[in-house]
């Protein structure tokens, strides 16, 4: 079998962090495809050019190399068509819960989290994390993520819309998870991995709706090392 | 023909100004489908009793009632099979954005225009509509807009997703509207129709699309009198 799936980690192999790559580990479980972890590192940048990337996750399915996670899930119900689909209507109609994701529930992960990502990784890795991302939220990472526990209360109330839909059906695909749960799903993974901070409060709709994702494919997502107290 | 929809208006019939019957009415043009406007003021409860009902918009096509905007679509897609469909995919996926809608844009519109619906009701709907709101809200109602201006930053940024979205794509439905447009649009619709504010600036990519939105069907939504500026 020639499937790998490129995938974010630690110096710890097993510590699969990132958000995107969740959503097509996620993806490929759906449609019951295997596919080999190539454990990958930030500053590996050589071995993405020569498969014609930027960023992970990048899929390598026989002949086909998929640098993206929306058009490795496009791909997969497209080459994949008699396997459960991830999209139940055109991929199209799920930009909108992408679109959330990254600028709201990401975004907000991120100031809560964001710090405990240095410990997990290699001196060089850490280096350019560090460095990337203060420049990027303009001010060193243990500043971003201060008094986080205080800010608990608002993170949680941006969760509104997830919480009011998650209240209405088991998942965002309906009965069953479609492309949508794991598009959610993967920036909840980042935070599980990296973070021993609690972000859902127990009786939170949101938080029966991850355990019912950590659950799923024989608990994929739950058998993966995680800092998650 | 037999179909009628019961729609909010203010004193004059012709300022419809519900979100939720927004939605109804954009969806019965989309499907290439008729129905007279039968105007509904606040406090006609018995009306709506008589039809099973207790808010508005509330469809009588022939023998069916459906007195829900969500019900209204799911039952138009089902009675005209032919007609161009509102859920490009089973109606559960899109919960998510009519969640988003309800608690995040109509909750954010309505702190910036609620106060400008007292004057479009007559004596008997104003009072009725100002002490529910006020309740709801626990202060009046021009207090709840109070210094608008200075909080259209927050709400603009609040709309991150929808500009996202529509950065990628001309409807939230794709290359064409479908019911998760209508839904979004409700909101703006509301706004527009009782409230000179200017939610959104003019090189935004919600505003382009809240144009193509106002062209459909003929121009549908922008033949209806309108607050805005």
């Amino acid at each position: 079998m020639a499937r790998q799936l490129l995938e974010l980690c630690g110096t710890d192999p097993a510590r699969r962090f990132s958000p995107f790559c969740w959503r097509s580990r996620m993806a490929l479980a759906h449609k019951g495809l295997d596919a080999e972890v190539v454990p990958w590192r930030f500053t590996e940048n050589a071995t993405l050019a020569a498969l014609g990337g930027k960023t992970v996750p990048i899929l390598v399915d026989g002949d086909a190399t998929l640098t993206d996670s929306w058009d490795i899930a496009v791909y997969l119900d497209q080459h994949y068509p008699a396997a459960p689909t991830l999209f139940q209507g055109p991929p199209e109609t799920y930009r909108f819960i992408a679109a959330w994701t990254d600028t709201v529930l990401s975004a907000g992960v991120a100031r809560l989290i964001v710090s405990d990502i240095l410990p997990l990784l290699s001196e060089t890795a850490c280096a350019y994390f560090k460095e990337s991302r203060e420049k990027r939220f303009g001010m060193p990472l243990d500043q971003v993520t201060a008094e986080r526990e205080a800010r608990l209360p608002e993170f949680r109330a941006s969760l509104a819309p997830l919480r009011r839909a998650l209240g209405m059906q088991a998942f965002l695909g309906g009965a069953a998870p479609d492309y949508a749960d794991y598009i959610v799903f993967g920036s909840f993974m980042w935070a599980r991995v990296v973070s021993p901070l609690r972000l859902l409060e127990a009786d939170d709709a949101v938080e029966a709706w991850r355990g019912r994702m950590l659950e799923l494919f024989g608990g994929l997502a739950r058998a993966v090392p995680a800092m998650e107290g």
